[in-house]
C-alpha cells in the first residue's frame, strides 16, 4: 500500500482502482464495488427527503472528532430534523496530493462508525485528487437520502408555529466551536472540551416516534442558536424569547467565550437539534430526551410570541433584554 | 450585490442568506429555499440509482464548456448509464475566498441550463467558502437520484454479456482532454475542438426504450476508452476486441496525441458512452443513435470475445495488434 496519496489515484485508472480496493471498499463493505457507478437502492417508500453538505474543517482532527465523522453526522442530522429516517449516504472525497493514506484510512474508520451507528450505509462514492497546493488537505462531500413514514414537511417549515410554543435544546452549545478553536492553538491555551458531532437521528426519532406534538426542527450548525432563531422568526412571522439563563453552556466554554469575546449563541455545534413543541408536550419532549445519551441536558429555552414579530430577544440574567441579531459577518471560518 | 466572494458567505448567516438569495435561488429557481435542509421529494416508483461526483477542473472555463456545465452532465450521465431517468440533482460548492460574484454566476447559469436541457431538478444545496489560497477558485459536487422504470441491474454489471456482443461509442473521442489541455496552454499552439461536454440521458433512453438489446453501458470519462474497456474486459471475464480504425477521432485530436504523445484511448470525454449490445440489435442501435444530435458519429468500435479473457487487444489500422492496459498513471490531473 502507498504512504501517500499522488496525482494518479485520481486518475481514474489502475491506481484509482487501488485506493478504492485498499481503503473505501474496505470500510465501506456495503459500497458500490466500482465506485463511479450509481448505487441502485429499493425503497421502502416513495416519499424521501434528500440532503447534501460539503465538509471543510480545519483541522482535520479535533477532539472527539474528525471530518470524517462530521461529515456522516453532518447529513444525518440534516435529515433527522426534517423527520427522515437517514437510509442511505454518499461520500466524495478532494484530496491533496501527498496526504498521507493513514490519515484518509482514519477518516474513512470515523465515517463508517458513524454511518453504523446511525443505521445509515454509505453506498457510492467518488475521489478526487487536486495538486499540492491547491486545496487543503481533504474536503469531504456527503450526500443522503432519508425515508419519511409520514408527511413531517411543516416540521422544516415551521408553518404550524404558534404563540406560546417552547423552544428546546438537547443539550451544551459551543462544544464544537470550542474543540476545533483548541485544536487550532487558537484559543492561546488547552481547552479541554470535546466537539458535540454526534448523529441525532435516535434522539429525534425517540420523540417523533411516541408522537410528540414538534411544530419546527433545526439542527443548530453555522452561525449557532442565534442564526436558527432568526431565521425561524422571519419565516414565520413571530417573535422569540429567550431565557439566556436557560441556555445549557459549560462553564469553561462561557468561560472562553467572555475571555475571547464570542458570543455563544454565534457559535457552532455538531449534535445539537433545537425543537418547538406544543406547551401541552414540552415536559413530555425533554424527559424522552434526558433518558437519551444526546439529550441528557436538554432543556427548555425560550418560546414563541406575538410580540416582537421576526424578532429575537434574548432575556439576560440579570433581568435585561437584547435583541439577537442573525450572524453578520463570518465569526469562526471553517468549523465544519 | 457584492463583487467577490469572501468568507462571510460561508458563514451561514446573513451574508450566505444573500449568497443563496442573489445567485442560487435566481438559477435553481425550484431550490430548496432554506438550501442547508433537505429537500422533500415524491418519487414515482421504488427502485433509484443514487450517484455523486466531485468536479475539480482546471481551467473552470475552457472552450464548450466550464465546470458548471461539467458538473451537472457528469452526474446526469452516471445516472443514464445505469438506466435511470436522471430527476433530482444536488449542488453543493467549495469556493475560494476571493471568487468573482460574476465567475459563480456563470457557473450556476450553466448548471441550470444543463438542467434544463436533462430534464432534472436541482433541489438542494450547500456553499462553503475558504480561506484564499486553501482551495483552487472552486470545487463542485452534484449528486444525483435517477428513477428506474425497470430494472437494469445488468446494464451496470455487463453480466449478460457474451462472446460476439458488439461494442459501440457514440462520437469522437478525446475532445473533452484536448479541450481543457488548450485552455491550459499546455498544447503549445491554439487548438480549436470544444469539450464534448453533454447530457447523454435522452440519447440513452432514446435506445432503451425502443428495446434494443443493450447488454452493457459506461460514460468514458477520466482514464478513457482504454480503462472502460480494461475494467470491463476484467469484471465480465472475457476479451475484448478492438479495431481502432473504426474509433471517431477528430484528425486535429488524432495529430495532437501524435505530437504530444498521448494515446486517444486513454483520453477523458465527458459526452460519450460506450455500449455492449447483441449483434443482431447493433446496426439499429446505430441508426438510432445517429439519428440523435449527440450520436451523429455513432460507430461499432469493436466486440467481445472468448478469446485472451480479461485482456483489451487492439487492431491496428495496418494489421497489427496491441494489448490496450488500463491507465496506470496520471495522464492528464484535474481534467474533470
Amino acid at each position: 500500500m502507498h504512504e501517500l496519496i499522488t496525482l494518479n489515484h485520481g486518475s481514474g485508472g489502475k491506481a484509482s482502482q487501488d485506493l478504492i480496493q485498499d481503503v473505501f471498499i474496505k470500510s465501506f463493505g456495503g459500497m458500490n464495488v466500482a465506485l463511479s457507478d450509481s448505487a441502485i437502492l429499493q425503497l421502502p417508500n416513495n416519499q424521501i427527503a434528500f440532503t447534501t453538505d460539503s465538509f471543510v474543517v480545519d483541522p482535520i482532527f479535533f477532539p472527539g472528532g474528525d471530518i470524517g465523522k462530521l461529515s456522516v453526522c453532518g447529513t444525518v442530522n440534516d435529515l433527522a430534523v426534517s423527520g427522515a429516517m437517514p437510509k442511505y449516504i454518499t461520500a466524495s472525497f478532494i484530496i491533496e496530493e501527498g496526504f498521507s493514506f493513514q490519515n484518509l484510512t482514519q477518516i474513512v474508520s470515523s465515517m463508517q462508525e458513524q454511518a453504523e451507528i446511525a443505521n445509515v450505509k454509505i453506498v457510492a462514492g467518488d475521489t478526487k485528487v487536486v495538486q499540492k497546493g491547491k486545496c487543503d488537505k481533504i474536503f469531504i462531500n456527503t450526500t443522503g437520502i432519508g425515508i419519511l413514514d409520514k408527511d413531517y414537511s411543516f416540521i422544516s417549515t415551521g408553518e404550524k408555529i404558534e404563540s406560546g410554543h417552547k423552544i428546546i435544546i438537547n443539550g451544551f452549545i459551543g462544544d464544537h466551536s470550542i474543540a476545533v478553536l483548541g485544536a487550532r492553538n487558537e484559543l492561546g491555551f488547552k481547552a479541554d472540551v470535546e466537539t458535540d458531532c454526534a448523529c441525532l437521528n435516535d434522539l429525534i426519532q425517540s420523540v417523533l416516534k411516541v408522537g410528540i406534538n414538534v411544530k419546527f426542527m433545526r439542527d443548530v450548525t453555522r452561525g449557532g442558536l442565534a442564526t436558527v432563531l432568526n431565521e425561524l422568526a422571519e419565516t414565520v412571522n413571530f417573535g422569540v424569547e429567550l431565557n439566556e439563563k436557560n441556555i445549557p453552556i459549560r462553564e469553561l466554554v462561557s468561560g472562553l467565550c467572555e475571555v475571547l469575546g464570542f458570543d455563544p449563541l454565534y457559535l457552532a455545534n455538531e449534535g445539537k437539534v433545537l425543537m418547538v413543541v406544543h406547551p401541552d408536550d414540552a415536559d413530555k419532549a425533554i424527559e424522552i430526551m434526558r433518558n437519551h445519551t444526546l439529550g441528557a441536558e436538554s432543556k427548555i429555552i425560550g418560546e414563541i410570541t406575538k410580540e416582537h414579530p421576526k424578532i429575537v430577544v434574548g432575556k439576560t440574567e440579570i433581568g435585561g433584554s437584547r435583541i439577537i441579531n442573525m450572524l453578520q459577518g463570518e465569526q469562526l471560518p471553517r468549523i465544519c
